[in-house]
């Protein structure tokens, strides 16, 4: 048997005993897991270094290196981490509906943990432990397949992690970690029907584009983000700076950053030159259409498809235009549903900016970087869907539970 | 353009229009419909019989030519449905969660429709009439793809509804029907991320695996149901034998009908002999474990299959078991996480057999016959999903919607 199939069972095995555990037995075996991390940072710090070793050697990025790399520091941070998700209130056994029928059945329908997750994902080994602590938290079962460049740390935090469960509540099984480090292990996993009940990329639309195209267990979507600020003709011209300034440049890396600034051209034809002189001084690099380029002589012209790029990085698209109307239809054919902004000082311009655009989150006169599990006051996120099927915009824990109806009768039969 | 590709375009593009339409416009759309439907009877009789003459030369069952066949009497009952959706709580627009941030955002999770919702299906073309209505009334377009054996019919129910639907607010694209009847029309519909949200497949198990295996859209779930009924040691015997002949005979053809009875030895030893003989009344043929074949000396034996099989018929697997934990084992490995039953008057067994069975829907002294949208009071139903994401059990209305994150700020920006 293969070792992705072979953990998978396992996994699967243990759904039952999670279901069936207290809060008090989940959250135990959180904290006893965070105090192994920090007992056993040296040994990950170890471990991490042969990944960190093996990736200068095969020419990884500054940028990457810095992304697996674990300190000290780093591992506390990842401790406390699981230790918010123990403070997090437990949604499985939660009540969501009661039903009574006339024929006297009484439905109750209730919260429960989904099964078993698959987690797919990239680089960062904290993810590791972010995902197991938010899977282990709602009662499921979790099959990590990280990427290879952090084998060995991911590999060590498990087997920290099994050592730590072994005297909890929880069975070590319900974390596995899949090590074959080959594109097939993933193939495998997100075709396990019965055995994984959905599985969630984590990571570059790559990662995310190959899971969605090739899954037949369920996926949840999530990530990608060409995220658009609209500056409505009566936007506040100050709140229009420090908004565009703040999707663009606070941490350009994200999904919640904006890709493309579309200016109602009364506005631009005031205030777009300001705007586009801080861009300048904070490095950015402006792609605009004709009538951009007209008023902002140092911006490059914007192609087509610079519209349909997720740059995640200091380059800005400016397109200017003649209404909101215009405004709508450029994110209907160029958003990715993720987060969508009108700065305006009119009402039902923002009233139908929201009503009408297709998106997880729409902004009215705030940044879309506020589109986070932890800015919503979740307390914890697993990722942001950009689905439209069992959650959509950033998950919580909730987003990890389904849900089962209990019907209690007398002996009723259908007539 | 391919046909597929063309009319989810047409459909797609309906979809902001039907996103801000009011329930009374919807409403009386679908009652425009429904009374079109009754007006045009005579001519949806004629295309039917095209199909019925069609389906005859091509030697269909005499009971899939019944399923297939309209009367007067069954487009007056496919109208009378319509109208029943109209009567239904619109759930589009309604408030799901309210968060006051710190920092001042106000945060709304709103209800919304899905977007565009690709139905396929098989024979019946009352199907067509009943997801196009449920589809409309949460605010969504539609793509039907139906059965070729119904093509005339839906073609001209179609015609009629779009006819109807001309001369009220909700755009005539909203509804498509694919008319290409080759396997290849699914396989692109299932493909189609970006244009279609979500798929539903309703029919056969061959038909939802298919969907299942291939799609990369994201797909409900539906249907196949192996389900059990455990008849416990202190089952009350006449409520065991009413709940048996109810959840076995009573309609077996459909998916929440008990394909395995589960008893313990000692409720056996009493009791199977009186049940079996009832069944035996109703023609049910039955295959039995060993034990079960002591007791009943006419039961066939069951091989490892049966226990597998989705009879939808009048045959029944008897398995005689030891303990509570050996039915929660036979339920966790055969059952399709569809319904399950126990019949007990042993409290704490109802309860951890309530707890621990996987399943959409968990019965105490009820037949399974009640998981339906209209038993559990939804007032419809598009199917009954038997996966965990998204939606799981009967379907109403709300399981064709999705949310968004509606934000209001003054100008608020990430620290």
């Amino acid at each position: 048997m293969s070792e992705v199939r072979q953990k998978a069972e396992l996994a699967r095995k243990t759904a039952s005993i999670l279901n069936s555990l207290t809060t008090e037995q989940k959250n135990q075996a959180l904290l006893n897991c965070a105090q192994a991390l920090i007992d056993h940072s040296e040994a990950i710090i170890e471990a991490n270094k042969e990944d960190l070793q093996r990736g200068r050697e095969n020419g990884t990025s500054v940028s990457l290196l810095d992304r697996l790399a674990l300190t000290e520091e780093r591992i506390s941070g990842i401790a406390e981490g699981l230790r918010q998700i123990v403070e997090l209130p437990d949604p499985v056994g939660e009540t969501l509906e009661t039903i009574d029928r006339p024929n006297g059945l009484h439905i109750v329908k209730k919260r429960v943990p989904l099964g078993v997750i698959g987690i797919i994902y990239e680089a960062r080994p904290n993810v590791t432990v972010d995902a197991l602590g938010l899977c282990l938290k709602t009662g499921n079962a979790v099959v990590l397949r990280g990427g290879s460049s952090a084998l060995s740390s991911n590999r060590k935090i498990v087997e920290i992690i099994h050592e730590s469960l072994s005297g909890s509540a929880v069975p070590r099984d319900a974390v596995q970690l899949i090590e074959d480090p080959n594109r097939s292990s993933v193939d495998e996993l997100i075709k396990l029907n019965g055995l994984i009940d959905v599985v969630i990329p984590r990571g570059g639309s790559s990662l995310i584009q190959t899971v969605v195209q090739n899954a037949s267990v369920p996926v949840i979507e999530t990530g990608a983000g060409i995220c658009h600020t609209y500056l409505d003709a009566s936007a506040d011209p100050s709140m229009a700076a420090d908004i565009t300034m703040n999707a663009k440049v606070q941490r350009p890396s994200v999904c919640n950053a904006m890709e493309t600034l579309l200016v109602h051209k009364d506005f631009a034809q005031s205030h777009l030159a300001d705007i586009a002189g801080k861009l300048r001084e904070a490095s950015v690099e402006l792609r605009g259409c004709d009538e951009t380029l007209r008023l902002i002589s140092w911006a490059k012209p914007a192609a087509e498809e610079d519209y349909a790029t997720e740059y995640n990085d200091y380059i800005l698209n400016i397109k200017i235009v003649d209404s909101l109307d215009a405004a709508l239809r450029h994110i209907d054919r160029f958003g990715t549903k993720h987060s969508e902004c009108i700065v305006t000082e009119n009402g039902p311009n923002a009233e139908r900016f929201q009503q009408e655009v297709d998106a997880a989150a729409v902004y009215h006169n705030a940044s879309t970087r506020f589109t986070d599990g932890f800015e919503f006051g979740f307390g914890a996120e697993i990722g942001i869907s950009t689905q439209k099927l069992h959650a959509r915009g950033p998950m919580g824990l909730p987003a990890l539970t389904s849900s089962k109806y209990i019907i209690n009768g007398s002996g009723q039969i259908r007539k």
